[in-house]
């Protein structure tokens, strides 16, 4: 052996258990852990496919759509973003992202990869954007898709969709939305609100692990996709290949890649409990605990980031940094008591806190404990100064 | 709710247990399925951290490379495969594809979908291609890159591997290994043979779910990679930003994407697992069980279907279809038993049988009863003739 096996892996790993309301990864659900054990199928045998087909009705239920092109990508969110532009971008094509935080970056980079151009429709941190300006900048930048965040997890907003699609159609340009951070957590009516092509990931409020990526294509995404001149820059991440894999159309499934077999168990498993609270239910919770949230922030003297209420996540929130207080201790602290919350990102870093109570981790139970530790943090901050 | 919750997910899903011994998944280790239920912990939090540093340095090992650019691909082998390509080529960039089975396409339509051309030295199913023919291959192509498989699933070819890299070398091409279905069933070593990158896959030889690809590239490679003029065109695959979340070069690592927890804790378990056992005495397990299968395999009459042993991959096996036997329906017997064995792809549809003994599944046991099902399938179907 030129290299020898390694010390490290002799003893067993060191994984602690937290209470992880930061912005996500939140906690998995025990059941969805333990559905990862059932032993393996392959990625085409019968019974596997039948779990697939009921992981995209459960898919469809989440995104309250009927699109016939929805799947799970076999990779993490931002393989949802990246999946969602390679195919709806093609060289030369202009993209319009909507600008209220850090995912804007991330799409004007995999767009430009894409070679597609990119303009923006930009409100600062903690706003949104509304309908009129977005169609200013649509007729201004005449784009082929305009993207948009509906859960900006860097300033805690959740955008509002309401006229988007219809906005879109009516000036030929295809509505995708990110979800990641906002599904199962805030209205969404995918099929409603003519969005093209949203999608998802697994670790927030579906509480199971960071895997697999959700998403759907409207027929007028597809459309798009089957008119295309160039390949899709991706094999992996080739739509129409994976809809056939995924039995999305009529015809014999093929060998694309081999599924994530234990992923598409633990996302069954999650679909499955989302189905059982109901939808309605579930974004009712997290509305009704983040008034919880809200109230013991103001209680121990700190305020939401997002100062207009309709605008903010109810199922992540974002918590203004006091003057004087070091937010990275704060963090610290609640860390070595167990207890993520994470500070900003891209333009919020050193600015706020983002508390995310997503799925199972909405109760009042953990908004008494983060609330009692950012309180004894605070308290501890403003004695030694 | 304009889209009801579906009732299929209102029952448990049907997960038989299977002896999965067709070309991958394998059967998942029962450890490596547990590992996977440890609680979540934060993408970069310093235990997640550290747990990362010792899958890097496990799959430094499995590899036998000192590679500082090591990691696992969110993704299963085909982002592998991708993650390789998208890295190394640029648009114009020729390609040579040693082509012996069904890889080879897969190879070929993904550095099409980067722009590169792409070229082939093909030899028949069931061979493999020699040095010399590669290098005069090389030399009248003048490629950039050279993609070879080791392990070619299709037709259980064990591609050998010797000078490959260093013609590659001496003419200014860089060599890519696929090693999916052959890493710890078969001798290799990176650095010795001088791969410039080299991925595999977790749900064969590893026993873990797929999930993840691991991936390692040489210093040549980073070096061309530095120095591309376009950016590579998927940010999921990224190798640099990847390598720094991974924390491969001496720099602060940043959010690139959330990391698969629990999929990465399986893979530290598959190869604290395959340490513990040692890389060499693995391959020599392969090579001795697969000499059971043969043994068994004439006992009942049939063949294996490359004739030069030397150039048969030890962790899988093809066996060729006699005259007059339904090769499909053999497969469908033994899947009424429980017991995968799959037939053939691409090239070598209905010309053979593909029987997988990878890792644990490579046991005594396991080859007594394949061969006995295989027996009593082949009797019954003489039998009705």
């Amino acid at each position: 052996m030129d290299v020898p096996p390694p010390a490290c892996l002799k003893s067993p790993p060191n994984i602690p258990h937290k209470l992880l309301l930061g912005p996500g990864p939140s906690n998995a659900a025990e059941d969805v852990l333990q559905a990862m054990t059932s032993p393996l199928l392959g990625h085409l045998h019968p019974e596997f496919l039948k779990i697939m087909d009921e992981v995209k009705e459960g898919i469809q239920y989440v995104f309250q759509t009927k699109n016939k092109l929805t799947f799970a990508i076999s990779g993490t969110g931002h393989a949802g973003m990246e999946c969602a532009l390679v195919n709806l971008l093609e060289p030369g094509d202009r993209l319009l992202v909507v600008d209220i935080g850090f995912w804007a970056n991330r799409a004007t980079d995999m767009a430009e990869r894409c070679g597609a151009t990119v303009q923006r429709v930009t409100e600062p941190p903690g706003k949104a954007v509304d309908a009129a300006t977005l169609e200013k900048a649509i007729e201004s930048y005449r784009p082929h898709v305009v993207f948009v965040v509906q859960g900006e997890s860097s300033t805690g907003v959740c955008q509002p969709l309401e006229k988007f699609g219809s906005i879109c159609h009516k000036h030929g340009a295809l509505l995708v939305v990110d979800t990641v951070a906002s599904l199962g957590g805030a209205e969404f009516y995918a099929d409603r609100l003519e969005v093209d092509c949203v999608y998802s990931a697994t670790q927030k409020c579906l509480n199971a692990p960071p895997s697999l990526a959700p998403i759907s294509f409207s027929e007028r995404a597809l459309e798009k996709i089957k008119k295309r001149t160039k390949k899709v820059q991706s094999y992996y991440l080739d739509a129409e290949l994976l809809g056939n894999y995924w039995g999305c159309f009529d015809e014999p499934r093929r060998y694309h890649h081999t599924g994530m077999i234990s992923s598409v168990y633990a996302l069954r498993a999650a679909l499955a409990r989302l189905a059982a609270e109901g939808l309605d239910e579930a974004v009712q919770k997290h509305k009704r605990n983040v008034q919880l949230l809200y109230i013991g922030l103001d209680d121990i003297g700190v305020s939401p980031f997002v100062q207009d209420e309709k605008l903010r996540l109810p199922c992540l929130t974002t918590v203004a940094v006091p003057e004087g207080i070091d937010a990275k201790q704060v963090c610290d602290t609640l860390m070595s008591q167990g207890i993520e919350v994470a500070g900003g990102l891209g333009p919020t870093v050193g600015k706020l806190w983002r508390i995310g109570t997503f799925g199972m981790n909405s109760n009042e139970a953990n908004i008494k404990r983060v609330v009692a530790a950012m309180k004894a943090a605070l308290a501890d901050q403003k004695h030694h100064i």
